[in-house]
């Protein structure tokens, strides 16, 4: 198979405007799925009522907002009225983290600092304005959180624990149901951050034990500006967004029904077609991992080598600048993501790399590869075969 | 005209899939102008990139994210810089309020009864948690907040004042200008909800002189889910979503980018064509006006005569049941409002209507019918027509 072919192979589900150009970086975001776009279309025009409204407009909103939510219930294993639709996934961070603290009448906050930002920095936030602890949970050399870290730090001061179900840089799948026993049998609350987790990763709630759980849609071809906290019946929250009174008060304002009907849609295709999803992507993610390792020289696998997302592959190349290696991908034509706060302009490495214990030598050559259902073994291989040039090139050419 | 004909009418532009049900509930929320929906679906699929990513993809989402607040910023007379996108008026609100108020130090809040719940929930929210004191401002016969009401309560330990543009419940215009100048003469942080207003209004917000100005673009024919808040540089506000940096720090979450470019688009929209919108709604509002009080015994407006929303009408009915009145008119086909907690079932007349000094036996009987783009002649004939006897009959058989 050709590359050229390869490249248009890739526009057959998802008509990408940018030619030539392979999408790699589906943690970072997702297209929206043209069933889901297509479940949310007439939410826009023709069924367009405000589901506060009394008169039929309203009713037929609301049904659709409550046939959402009963979709996303079945999804988790829970009841709908433990549902609550927020705008993304970092608000169902910031309403899960700051809800349950404020709510609780206790002190300390237990989190990692491999966690998302909207966590790590929703805790910072909650100690700097609050007066909150926050006990950093130690992770191990791949990332993970492992459940005898947590089971120190818990005590009766504990108002919340928060640890993410897959990591978005570095692919580790913690031990959620471990840990979310360990916070039950304390008596305190466990959240987890499940935004890259649900697009591969079985959601159900009662399985995992957690308390409070955060989505967002466009992490599995849903659309984005559109999430959702799972709260256990009894949990305690302060609500986040205060007003009208719309999700069981919990989060106020006219409910966002056309993105909450894709929501639900995009979390109902993840779940029928988690296995064909999965064992299309694994297979590639493994060839990454292996012709990377064997083919450039000071390569490492950052996170888990087997319990990680199924199509995360993330690496560290000593004496690489990742900033400019990304770069140099998006000329050749792969968008991928690095670990670090490119965007910024900042040098540092990201905080889930500098955890893992890696020189800074390492640390700064950071490179994420995610797949997705588009994603094709030629497409993998045009990557193969241009990665160990760009990598040396960025070792040569590093700016610092 | 016919009736039958008129009912018809309404499907020109939009679409209802509700058959012969007028829709006069725009101040609830609007369908999306297909220019609009048009101007967002590429952001879907095409250009689904996100904002924040490095490469091509998400350069071209950020190109249109920034295209949009440009946007904003022009019909909003303000730099680019000052417009923040959240998820819904709601959420600016919320944002203003609580972002304000936390970061100024100081501990009084002026608002008014006549407030949405988004800031008249999140000033008690304000009260409670943090111990800040609410001074109400008095609002006349017409719930208009006067200048001397705000000039006799300004003081040194004012937080910010907060006074809405335009009224949802009664469509009373407030003299923001005049409020705003005198928040400024005394150092006064000021925001305006303009949620309402911005449908019809002008947002200049150099010529209103506020500091804060919520905006959400469902009730100016823009999607759901999607909202801004002006905030004049230099006015201090404490983060409300914490997490990823985005929106200059002040609202963490990848950005909502097809929902934004159509909020860009529908202010665009209402902007240009503000004169032959309000040119079309105001003399059918007229009609509804002048009909209902000389047509209906016991019938009084609610809110401004002169000053008002050129598409809002709204009524106190004495001895009316609100709610059943609703429920009569949606039999007969029309889509209308009431000014009370309807759907929980609570049979207290709203804080709105109860600010204007009402006596009970009136207050219970409100209604707000709100026009759009597409009402017509017929509609509001048929309407006018049908209403009297349903209020004779929600007096007849009045619940209370």
């Amino acid at each position: 198979m050709t590359s050229e072919k390869s490249k248009n192979e890739i526009c057959a589900r998802f008509q990408f405007i940018i030619p030539f150009m392979i999408y790699l970086d589906y943690a970072a975001t997702t297209p929206v799925d043209p069933r889901v776009l297509d479940a949310m279309l007439p939410y826009f025009r023709e069924s367009f009522g405000n589901p506060s409204s009394v008169h039929r407009y309203g009713q037929k909103a609301e049904a659709a907002l409550e046939s959402a939510r009963e979709t996303v219930a079945s999804v988790l294993h829970c009841r709908a009225d433990e549902i609550i639709f927020t705008s993304c996934g970092s608000e169902s961070d910031n309403l899960a983290l700051r809800g349950a603290a404020l709510a609780s009448g206790k002190k300390r906050i237990l989190t990692s600092k491999t966690e998302h930002h909207a966590v790590s920095k929703t805790a910072e936030q909650l100690e700097k304005q609050y007066g909150f602890l926050i006990e950093w949970l130690n992770g191990n050399e791949y990332g993970e959180v492992m459940p005898a870290s947590l089971s120190k730090a818990l005590s009766k001061d504990t108002a919340l624990a928060s640890v993410m179900y897959a990591n978005n840089e570095i692919g580790t799948i913690n031990p959620i149901a471990e840990l979310a026993a360990l916070a039950k049998a304390n008596n305190v609350v466990f959240h987890t951050d499940a935004v890259q987790a649900a697009a591969y990763l079985d959601v159900n709630v009662e399985a995992l034990g957690v308390d409070l759980m955060s989505l967002g849609a466009h992490k599995f071809y849903g659309p984005k500006g559109v999430g959702a906290l799972y709260v256990r019946n009894g949990v305690k929250l302060v609500p986040h967004l205060t007003g009208g009174g719309q999700e069981f008060g919990l989060r106020a304002g006219t409910q966002n029904v056309p993105s909450i009907v894709g929501f639900a849609e995009a979390l109902r295709l993840a779940a029928d077609e988690r296995e064909q999803r999965v064992a299309h992507v694994k297979p590639l993610r493994d060839q990454i991992i292996g012709r990377v390792l064997e083919e450039i020289p000071a390569s490492k696998l950052t996170g888990r080598p087997e319990k990680r997302l199924p199509n995360h592959a993330s690496f560290v190349f000593k004496d690489a600048d990742g900033n400019f290696l990304l770069q140099l991908l998006d000329v050749a034509g792969f968008a991928c993501s690095s670990g670090s706060a490119c965007k910024t302009g900042n040098p540092e490495p990201s905080e889930v790399v500098s955890a893992l214990g890696l020189s800074r030598d390492w640390a700064l050559g950071s490179l994420r590869i995610t797949l997705g259902v588009d994603s094709t073994v030629a497409n993998v291989d045009s990557f193969l075969k241009a990665l160990p040039v760009l990598v040396e090139k960025s070792r040569n050419l590093n700016h610092r």
